[in-house]
């Protein structure tokens, strides 16, 4: 649950000319500039277990909050614990394991822990807030997407519909096996290739699904997005329960939200709410010039990473997302 | 509650060329070069209400995560908040209090807050993760003090024993007042002073009250601190409410925790409780040469903050801390 956006729409802005992405742009990351040939990326996301082992969710949680970084076309450089625990009800093991498993995503990512903060709490909660490096004049933003461009990316959906399956003991371990190697993995391969190929606009999949981040960055851009739902990749399982009804509450919110501004007319009804559905830790969704897509999708494929084209981008119709 | 300390010690370190003070070493906040110019200081710092004042309570939560930051002789440039908030039980515009509050403490900083997180949860919890800068080569530790050096307090003690009385309904809210005043003021000025005067090191009174950090300072330099306990400014009701045993449990974990190491005979038991008590947004503790002292305490006296000399370095001998 996300309570800050609504809340800070009413906050007093601050301004300040080294701001360079603030709080109310809905971006992924804040942008500051400290010298003309640096900027910071800052971002911050913490959240309860959504899997059973303690190292793979401290894993999954530093894997989701160094998303937003990479997102931004910057370099991971440092991360802060935060910690909520409820340290007379649970071995300090436990804990223990998920620090241990930020800590291997955040050195993965090639950045160090600096520090930390730890309460309390009826329950765990865990995730960092992160700090990355961009050379101010190459900040990727989600606000750019072009008329013409293709769009890619760079994971496949279904992290909420199997997390929730393994809650409900629809699935077992060896299920959301594809699920926690997913969440797990960085954006960092796909970043990279991002930023040596050039695209102009970039997020990460994550609380509003596919569908939901896609309405944000084509209405920042004033332009429309076509995915085409059969290139969509998904994880093996993902279809099949959602066909059966299990998805997270999101997927309806965010269709509500998106209302008469998606256009999705013919589309199977479980694969638009797969699309619709929050993810955790998903991949990017990016926008890159036509002619670039394939020197792009080359390059991430050498990374290991599964980067896709699913759609374009078109001048403005009468929907902000057309799903075909 | 600060889990962090005691699991840490058992992770394996993170070690990395750039990384000047890690989440190891115990200080105010971590520092890492991210150019032979510049490096960033990093801290977070959340916890429930002290006060009943949303707003209040907001200032108080960023002046003391900012805190951190000032205590490395660092300026402060950006914040991300940090949020739990129960949206069912309790109305939105408590939470935009709290979040206007910790805004303007952050402005009153110069900094800008560029994002943050929020989730539901059973109680209300505020904080922020604050990233300021310093030259890399005048980051102020709080490991340097040196014999001889004389040992300045920025902010008279009591925030824990007034807390305590007014959640108690010993005192009222106009008996709450120089406590607020205490814990909303920035160590900024305190701050501008030390590094323009130049001092050896440094340390924010936080929850291990004086008593706690002055021995973490004394130990780290393998010194003793003498503090004259008749000069430790207090606010004007905290003295007869210790007496009273109106003090947080924190006081007795200190004492306990310096043993052998605190020779404090014949000292009173009521005033030796108060400065072993939990401080929350406490002043800075600042072991500067003997013959700069005057020059800083005129400087911070002129930035309206009460710098007190309180005490001075010694060689080490039998107690880490001497109060007398």
């Amino acid at each position: 649950m996300e309570l800050t956006a609504q809340v800070l729409r009413d906050l007093p802005r601050q301004a300040h000319p080294d701001l360079i992405v603030g709080a109310e742009h809905f971006e992924d990351a804040g942008v500051y500039r400290v010298s003309p040939e640096v900027a910071i990326v800052q971002t911050v996301d913490f959240f309860p277990p959504l899997v059973d082992d303690a190292h793979t969710f401290g894993q999954i949680a530093a894997a989701n909050a160094l998303s937003d970084v990479y997102a931004m076309g910057a370099r991971p450089l440092t991360a802060l614990n935060i910690v909520g625990f409820p340290d007379k009800d649970l071995p300090h093991e436990l804990l223990h394991a998920i620090l241990r498993g930020g800590a291997e995503r955040v050195a993965a990512a090639g950045a160090v822990i600096v520090g930390g903060h730890s309460v309390r709490d009826a329950e765990v909660k865990y995730g960092l807030a992160v700090t990355g490096v961009v050379h101010p004049d190459r900040v990727v933003s989600n606000a750019a997407a072009r008329v013409g461009d293709a769009l890619v990316l760079t994971k496949p959906l279904g992290s909420g519909t199997l997390t929730s399956a393994r809650k409900k003991d629809l699935i077992d371990d060896s299920g959301l096996a594809e699920c926690i190697a997913v969440m797990t993995a960085l954006n960092r391969a796909a970043c990279e290739a991002m930023v040596a190929v050039g695209v102009h606009a970039c997020t990460d999949v994550t609380g509003f699904g596919l569908l939901g981040h896609a309405f944000e960055m084509a209405e920042a851009a004033g332009v429309s997005f076509e995915l085409d739902a059969a290139a969509v990749p998904l994880m093996n399982e993902a279809y099949g329960l959602a066909q059966q009804g299990v998805l997270t509450r999101a997927h309806a919110a965010t269709l509500a939200h998106l209302g008469g501004q998606l256009d999705a007319a013919g589309v199977d009804e479980a694969l638009l709410k797969l699309m619709a559905d929050a993810q955790t830790s998903g991949g990017l969704l990016i926008s890159v010039a036509a002619d670039r897509c394939d020197v792009l999708l080359d390059r991430i494929t050498q990374a290991d990473v599964a980067g896709v084209r699913i759609g374009a981008v078109r001048a403005r119709g009468a929907h902000a997302v057309r799903v075909r």
